[in-house]
């Protein structure tokens, strides 16, 4: 300690927002260098280096190979995937000496297919796994919780060649497998969810996230073990009803009603239904949106769903990207007339209508049902309208929050929320790229196939955020042994130069035997280095002070906090023992 | 190598000078992504991995403790030291989505010097070394040979930090030691020497160059072992002569005179000297450059030198960074009438001259020495015009091009001349940086001193280029054991069923014994698996072909070309103290 570049704060960070920021700061392992962006200390390189060599270690072990691309790339492919215009602001953009445009990279996709256009034509050189271990980097709009979302961040990304679906399924499963394998071995609490609802329900992709409180993603689980991220969850859609059942529409005065619950009040006082109360749900709530392409061009797009629920803004992101969508702004609607703020109703929205507003309507709102809705004039609204019979979406759009209690896809039961650090993604590309770049290989029958391929990535410095998150409890950092920096920690407690001199021979000692271990040999108070240890988290804290004089040394667990006390002759051994439980 | 991502290529790379590049991109080590910028293969990556390893080794051992910064950094710490400016064209730049002017960093000077501001105050902190691996970014104006000089490469570079400056040159010779380590272990021929003739002749900056004909640094040695790059000899100044010794100058017409050598003739011709002829060296040339600032501002500079010497290139390079040197264009002599172009004199140069001309002149032009130099109008010069009599330069400037034969500045005899590439360099940066940061920590006194650093660089993936440079042969690569990507090359040479068991066996039972092991198990003829074992440069082939039928196994040493035939139950024992030797 007299010798490692760190120190430790007593106060938070200012911007510090979740516990693994603060304490990664506060410990010494990483200083911000610019919104979003981190410089490692010599702690916290330790444990990024050994979450590395994790990765590294089952992606050789499945027979991936490892490469490494630049950072800094070439225009060409991503214009030639359309993702230098579809990235938008996220993308890095820069111009070298000659005013050539480059980026630098958010993944590589084109560069590793590419490199395979470039070195294989043929299907005996397939299935190849490739990967590497990289900064990449992201012009977030919102950089938060330090190193758990950064604009440059290391990752490990991986993408596998095959000649055929059959091919793809495989190495995508051997993906899978490997994944698991790392991240048991990291030590996570985590899920794999449906990141995209394939067509069959299939896994065409799946997230791997960390179950954690202040985890970015929210996912769902069914009492049968569906699981999914909320932006992939696919609400049941409800049989359709017969349109003729229903009254017809009758346009009614509902004044001071611009909200849904103003509205399902004036409903139940002035035109209350015969067999139960109105309630939120039997209203149709019309949210108009601006999307924004990724060129530039915007385009306004309604969306219908039930009064009960609000628009969650990230599936909505999922759903409306590459474009990104925001509410109407009152310009919006001042170039929108046939859409009266508070009172949009279906009757004038769709590609087909006056308004030529794309709607897209919510799956609960299938044909036969009815609703109360916009009159599209202040202080009137239509009862009684019906799907199918009175309005037509274009199309459907499942974007309604998700919420605790829902009704599983899986018919299963209720869903139940909770919130995960998004750690790897494994994703079934297909031949997207391979397409946009050309990259086919001649087949058994000498014919030329387009390759397809499936592409894996594990944020490899956000799961040391993650293990922090997860861990680190109200003193401190808190690591799993197989992270840890240092295996042990020996404090030399007191002044007395034999308290000193035998820390020492412990430390040497464990060293010798191969336990990486950090020594407190600095002149600070006990108090002092016993809070510092407990900030800095490695799992075995060993204790030289006052016990030592009756020949006893302790022995604490980060983790439990239970403390032994050792015999002098005695500890190595037993030290030793507990470092390699 | 059924399984292993590689191809090797028939022909050479159309943009390949030099053999590094041409036989990294044949053998499937390298591909260019973008001008200056490589991806690295699996074989490349291996022998970038394995020289990191060494460098990795041998700071940890020193003590330096090894931080990673980001690549992607902000303006306001460049802009303190003015390298923001100073880089010039040099920089990679760029805007963030909120218009932040960042960077990709050259060098990370500003960034440790702030993060050891960030952790330390007190004297008793240092010294201090840290260093990271990691990737750097300039933009090359003239980016070529491969990763030799490329856009993106991967630096180690290291910093020490202490209290004053004899503990700066403790940390500077810890760092020339180790640096002494790595480039033994990475097995290069190479030479120390000094890239900045220090106030006292001392060693405030050496660079580690390795000895090779392609290199782009010019070095001399002298006899009793004083060696420098070009750009930093010092010329030996002689002893001033009397000026009165010398005639009255006197302005003669030397019609077609235009050129050092043709003046020459015209002076043997129309005005002879009695004790000897006129040569080259008796002339003063004058010659003009403009310097533009890193600012865009212009200024003009004359450099006077004998006459049978050139400007080199480099040094002067060197010595009006960070401003750029071009020479005069017809535009420039335009702007200045009083400089005629083939027939400028001192009489019109120097700050307090008509010119204004900034003139300074090579160490040679000494007080009392005599020139024929030009006359400031075409068709005429000046004889006898004495320095220190008839003109004043401004200052002294050593650019004039270093010859093999020059005599040695520590007086031992001529210099020899040898090319290297630049592949380490230290250097006593002082308190530039701590002063420009404000980088301060409490003496023993309690006084705030500042910090004094050094500065200690090694090319990394340069380094890869520069084994290969220096070990390649007419045949292909040819690895040094400790970084070749396999230790053992097993080629399976004959399609025998029992030549490729066999040829298995070994090379199980070599990777069982822990050597890392390539086996050809392609089904390719014997020829064009030869062909890529010597392109590959495995130090140790191993061919299973033939000879099996009689028991036999070849071994060969791919550097030597030496063979032997080994029975094939002694092989495994034998190629073992073969890879281990």
């Amino acid at each position: 300690m007299t010798q490692l570049f760190v120190r430790t704060l007593r106060q938070d960070p200012a911007d510090a927002e979740v516990p693994s920021h603060r304490w990664l700061v506060r410990a010494g392992y990483i200083r911000r260098a610019a919104p979003g962006i981190y410089s490692w200390l010599p702690l916290g390189l330790r444990v990024l280096q050994k979450v590395e060599a994790i990765v590294r270690e089952e992606m050789n072990a499945m027979g991936a190979q490892e490469v490494l691309f630049p950072a800094l790339l070439p225009k060409e492919p991503y214009e030639a995937t359309n993702r230098w215009t579809e990235y938008g602001q996220n993308l890095f953009r820069l111009t070298d000496r000659r005013g050539t445009d480059m980026l630098l990279g958010p993944t590589h996709e084109e560069m590793f297919t590419l490199l395979v256009k470039d070195l294989y034509s043929s299907y005996k050189d397939l299935p190849l796994s490739i990967y590497q271990i990289q900064n990449k980097y992201r012009d977030e709009a919102r950089p938060r919780a330090g190193i758990l979302r950064g604009r440059e961040f290391v990752m490990k990304d991986s993408y596998s060649f095959d000649v055929d679906d059959a091919g793809l399924e495989v190495s995508y499963q051997q993906h899978r497998a490997t994944y698991i394998r790392i991240f048991d071995r990291l030590g996570f609490r985590y899920v794999i969810v449906q990141a995209d609802a394939g067509a069959m329900g299939g896994s065409r992709s799946e997230e791997f996230l960390v179950i954690a409180e202040n985890g970015e993603d929210t996912f769902v689980m069914s009492p049968a073990g569906y699981a999914a991220n909320v932006e992939a969850v696919r609400t049941p859609t409800p049989e359709a009803l017969n349109p003729d059942e229903a009254p017809d529409s009758h346009v009614e005065d509902t004044p001071d009603s611009p909200t849904i619950a103003t509205l399902v009040a004036r409903a139940n006082e002035n035109f209350a239904r015969p067999d139960r109360d109105w309630d939120a749900a039997d209203t149709l709530k019309n949210v108009a949106f601006m999307l924004t392409h990724p060129d530039g061009s915007t385009e306004a797009l309604a969306i219908g769903l039930p009064g009960d629920r609000e628009v969650d803004t990230k599936r909505l992101e999922v759903a409306a990207a590459p474009a990104e969508a925001t509410p109407f702004t009152e310009e919006d609607f001042a170039k929108f007339p046939d859409l009266v703020k508070g009172y949009i109703g279906p009757q004038r929205l769709g590609e087909d209508s006056p308004s030529g507003v794309r709607f897209l309507t919510d799956p609960r709102v299938v044909t036969g049902t009815r609703w109360i809705t916009g009159a599209n004039e202040p202080g009137r609204h239509v009862f009684d309208l019906v799907a199918g019979r009175d309005f037509t979406a274009d199309g459907i759009i499942d974007v309604a929050e998700v919420r605790n209690g829902d009704q599983a896809p899986d018919g299963s039961g209720p869903l139940t929320l909770q919130r995960g650090i998004e750690m790897g993604h494994i994703f079934q590309l297909g031949r997207k790229y391979a397409e946009a770049l050309g990259l086919k290989v001649l087949d058994a029958n000498g014919k030329q196939v387009t390759v397809t391929m499936g592409s894996y990535g594990i944020g490899v410095s956000r799961a040391v955020a993650a293990v922090a998150e997860t861990t680190a409890d109200a003193k401190g950092l808190c690591w799993p042994k197989q992270l840890a920096p240092f295996e042990v920690h020996v404090v030399a407690a007191g002044k007395d130069q034999m308290v000193l001199a035998k820390a020492e021979e412990l430390a040497e000692g464990l060293a010798d035997a191969g336990v990486e271990v950090l020594l407190d040999d600095r002149k600070a108070s006990p108090g002092v280095k016993f809070a510092d240890s407990e900030i800095l988290g490695m799992p075995t804290v060993v204790v030289v002070g006052r016990g030592l004089a009756d020949g006893l040394i302790e022995v604490r667990d980060r983790r439990t906090g239970e403390s032994h006390q050792v015999p002098v002759d005695q500890a190595l051994t037993l030290i030793l023992g507990v470092a390699r439980d």
